[in-house]
Parts: structure tokens; C-alpha cells; sequence
């Protein structure tokens, strides 16, 4: 078994949201499984001076239709949310909380979290949508708050960003096959093509 | 016949080099004809508070590793240029003084340029590159050189790139189809299928 694909994301991202509903079924398909790293894009933008997309003048009127529009070519349900972007310090923090004991129903967590925000528009920076959202996959939300309250988790995620900046990552999703980056969902079909090609790449 | 593809880019950008050479051909499957553009994304740039990309801090690095990937993704031939990015400003205008006597030739010549940079490794930020470069499609190098010498080809460039960001123009390649914008040449794909739903896209 090769190592894993590593899949950085933010849990604000749109694009990241779309990677988030292929990435493990693709890479499945060459044997493959993903480790998914939920980081801070606002952390991030620090280091490459980018704005959040939708505030950058002229661009956020193209990529708010862009990622509808994407959406849809990938065949995804796509809600534009109301509040746009948000703060994932805590949808990241719970993950990995979750990550640590169980990395398929973190996942599946992190898909839950995806959709809520990006179809069912609700507000996924709230900590009480997070534990709700938790408790709905049967995750023991009184020890899940526990965590959230305590240091360790702050420290941890810390840390993740630190090691993704470290790594190069610079958006969401970036997703690293073997050493090689591919940055943002409309990669997917370059990074199959990568997997398909064996060792190396094409 | 509908109207006309937009195709916006910078003779310096290398994802509108890939777009280049594919975008008359795929417009031609749905009987459709391209209208070139060349604009100046350093102008561009002065109103989306971008950098080239070959200079953002983190994200330079994969571009540039990006850019090879496409284009053997794309089965298109690349190579870095030595001096990169140039400023386009003579072939833009060179390019619009010959679309005007011939909208067919133009594009081979844009296609002739971008190749002389992206794949023969000539600084077409040279005049004289591009005098070489327009002779040996057969055209006329005096009367493009006093053209290129006197304001009215300098003024023409200027109202183009004004138009552009009127309309929205934020990167390279920008394409528009009856209304709908595609940025990137990873876009194409859902170009296509805009084309081939008809009217009103997808």
C-alpha cells in the first residue's frame, strides 16, 4: 500500500467543499487513501498576500459564480452560504479531535461539516452547530465540548497550520500525491491522471 | 451564427498560451468563432491588488510546476521562458493592427507568438522579435514597424484594456460566452459543456 495522499483544506472553502466529496473515492480507485488536513487559509493568506477571493475587486463577482457553477459541473449541491467567509478555528479544532480516534467518521464528519455550511447554509463557526453536528453522527458531544475548552486542541491545530505552511500550501484544497502539489478542485482530473500514471507521474 | 467567444489574455501569461491553442477549435465544434484580446495583466493587476503569480510568496513555487503540468496534461509543448513575465505591450500591438486587416492570420500570429515565448524560449518583449516573428508569417515588416511608431496602435491597446476591466476582465485567460466568464485554461472543460447545453448554459 503507498502512503496516503495528505488533502489540505479549509472548512470555509468552496472549492475545498467540492475536493472534500471526490478526493477519497478517486483515490480509492488507485489504492489509495487520504489523510485530510483541516488548516486556516486566513493564517495562510498572512504568508502569500492573497485576499479571500470573494473580496478581491473585480474577481469576488466572478468566483462567487464560479463556485456555483463548478458545483454543478462536478454534479454537487451548491448553497451560496449567508455569511461568507467564516471562522473554522473550531470546525478544525473538532476534527482533529476526531481524526486521532477514528479517521473514517472524521471524514464523514468533516463531509457533514462541508454540507452544512455549503448546502444547508448554516453557520458552521458557531460551536453549537459543530457539537450538533457531531452528536448527529453519534459522537459524544459533552466529551467533544470538553476537548474544545481545553488547550491541547488549540495547540494541536496550531501546529497543523504550521506544518502545512511549511509544506508549501498556499490555498484549499491542495492535495499532495507522493511529493507532487495540485492546487484546487479543478486539479482533481490532473491529479487521476497522476495516479493513473504510476510511479512518477506523467 | 451566434456571437463570437471573447478571449482575453496577456501574451506573457502562460495559461493563456495553453488556452490559445485550443480555444478556436472547440469553439469551431459548436460553429462558433473566437474574438482575440490581448490585454496588459499588469494593469489588470493595479485593480485586483494581484501579483503575478510567479511572485506570490508560497504559491510561486507551484505555479511554476503547475504551469509544466498542464501543458503536458494539456499535451501541449513548454518550456519556462529564461526572462518571465515580459512586458506584451508591442506584440498586443502589433496583434491588434493585424487583426483589423485579417482576424484569421491574427490568430496565428498570436499563436506564433505565444509559442516563440513559451516553447522556443524568445523574449517577445523585443520589437524586433516580433518584426522577425510577423515576417516570417508573411507579413508585411515595414509597414508594421511605422505602424508600432506611431500613437494610434499605443491608444487602441490603451481603450482595449480599459474595456476589459469594464467588463470584468480579472486574470488571463478570460473567456466570455454570451455573457458567461471563464477564467483559466482549466476552465475549458466547462466551457465546453456550456456550448454543448445551448442556450442559457448549464
Amino acid at each position: 500500500m503507498s502512503a496516503p495522499l495528505d488533502f489540505y483544506f479549509d472548512f470555509s472553502s468552496p472549492y475545498g467543499y467540492l475536493a472534500a466529496e471526490r478526493i477519497d473515492d478517486l483515490a480509492a480507485r488507485y489504492g489509495r487513501t487520504v489523510t485530510w488536513h483541516p488548516v486556516l487559509l486566513g493564517v495562510i493568506f498572512q504568508k502569500t498576500g492573497a485576499v479571500p477571493l470573494t473580496q478581491a475587486p473585480l474577481k469576488g463577482d466572478y468566483v462567487a459564480r464560479d463556485f456555483a457553477r463548478s458545483a454543478r459541473f462536478m454534479g454537487l449541491p451548491y448553497r451560496a452560504p449567508s455569511r461568507f467567509p467564516i471562522p473554522t478555528q473550531v470546525a478544525a479544532r473538532a476534527f482533529y479531535w476526531l481524526w486521532d480516534q477514528d479517521p473514517d467518521q472524521a471524514r464523514s464528519f468533516g463531509r457533514a461539516l462541508y454540507r452544512a455550511l455549503f448546502v444547508d447554509d448554516r453557520d458552521i463557526s458557531a460551536p453549537d452547530t459543530v457539537l450538533d453536528l457531531a452528536a448527529a453522527q453519534g459522537i459524544d458531544r459533552a466529551a467533544l465540548a470538553d476537548a474544545l475548552a481545553a488547550p491541547a486542541l488549540k495547540e494541536r491545530l496550531k501546529q497543523e497550520v504550521e506544518a502545512a505552511l511549511g509544506r508549501g500550501v498556499c490555498g484549499s484544497p491542495y492535495i499532495v500525491v507522493d511529493g507532487e502539489p495540485f492546487l484546487g478542485a479543478d486539479r482533481l482530473p490532473q491529479l487521476e491522471r497522476w495516479l493513473a500514471a504510476g510511479p512518477g507521474g506523467f
